[in-house]
């Protein structure tokens, strides 16, 4: 499989380059092409330090890289998501997945703060899907702690609940999830059900601090 | 302990009454105290034959059951909450448990449906805090399997994620959590934090649906 990784530089873009390119094809898209490609070596040299072998990880430009794979994660800051998404033209083939997150940290905590768009709230993902004009829309991740997942020597077993509009789609998704060792796809419902999903990082924020846990998750029992 | 169930007759209610009465005193209150003596007849009897002894378990007029208990759990239909609330006086000393999720079935599954107030959205744990005028008001119960807790022939082991102004306020829900064998309370944050336990219950509801999943919950892990 081919993955393009658009802003790959935080910790979820990270774990998820690394770890998707013990089988998969990896491209690190940035708009400054030149560190797209600072970014793949550190992540092929890393990778290479851990596992002896050299991962196919590439660096490029958005435009280029949106074109180049059979899926599309967005994993750049939520508050650049809605420009961000203006200057994308991604085919309708592709599967875009949407891990991104609009929140704030506030006296309290975390605090879930979704898009308004003529005065309706919306989702990353929903944002994503009105803006790319495509139903091929994932959103995933947001329960799997980015800081585990970017540790190569680390095993890991987690749950990925996954919102996607139609179950094909999802299927989609969930092959390249299931290529990752150890993560477990779950069909948590239509994308609306993002609402859902995505407060669900602000919660184990929250939870975090107030029981001194490092990078729990969530499991379905 | 002394437990108020504010309209204890759904799955929820009855579970909590009948956990709740191996080691508490309960109250089931409803506006018609004629049918909450008669609720409680009947789980007094399910808990004889189930655990053999008999438990502390009185119905009467929610007036009425709302001035006993040290602890008050709203326990009720989430359309009828919002009038319920306005004819409630609750005592500052108790404190005011809600399990309530407002939502509805669509064709894509279950969704949450806040409260709309003047304009603001609000979880029902918040309204409950506005309308009461309490900060003793927490959110809690919304992952637990209301119809495994109602079952007292199952054993369970279950987290039950707690939304509280304060953590002196938690700690009291926690006390009452921790008396029903097998729950575990996690303090998830100040009570805002209800906006994201609520829509839990419709998340888990459509993951069951789409997983073919028997009364999923979630552990944190």
């Amino acid at each position: 499989m081919k993955v393009s990784i658009l802003g790959g530089t935080g910790d979820l873009g990270k774990g998820l380059a690394l770890r998707l390119a013990e089988s998969s094809e990896v491209i690190i898209g940035s708009r400054d092409p030149e560190k797209a490609r600072s970014i793949a070596d550190q992540y092929i040299a890393e990778f290479k330090e851990k596992r002896g072998s050299v991962p196919n990880i590439t660096g490029m430009h958005n435009s280029e890289a949106v074109s180049r794979g059979d899926y599309i994660i967005i994993s750049i800051p939520y508050e650049v998501l809605p420009q961000f998404l203006d200057g994308l033209t991604v085919e309708a083939s592709r599967t875009v997945i949407v891990p991104v997150v609009p929140m704030k940290k506030t006296k309290g905590g975390f605090s879930y703060t979704p898009y308004q768009v003529n005065g309706q709230q919306l989702s990353a993902a929903e944002l994503a899907r009105s803006r790319i004009g495509s139903q091929n829309v994932v959103s995933a991740f947001h329960t799997v702690p980015a800081i585990k997942l970017a540790d190569l020597s680390q095993a890991h077993e987690y749950d990925v609940m996954v919102a996607a509009d139609d179950r094909s789609i999802y299927e989609r998704a969930a092959e390249l999830i299931r290529s990752i060792g150890g993560l477990k796809p779950i069909y948590a419902g239509k994308l609306y059900v993002s609402r859902y999903l995505e407060p669900l990082t602000p919660l184990l924020l929250n939870i975090a601090i107030n029981n001194k846990l490092h990078a729990p998750s969530l499991k379905i029992v």
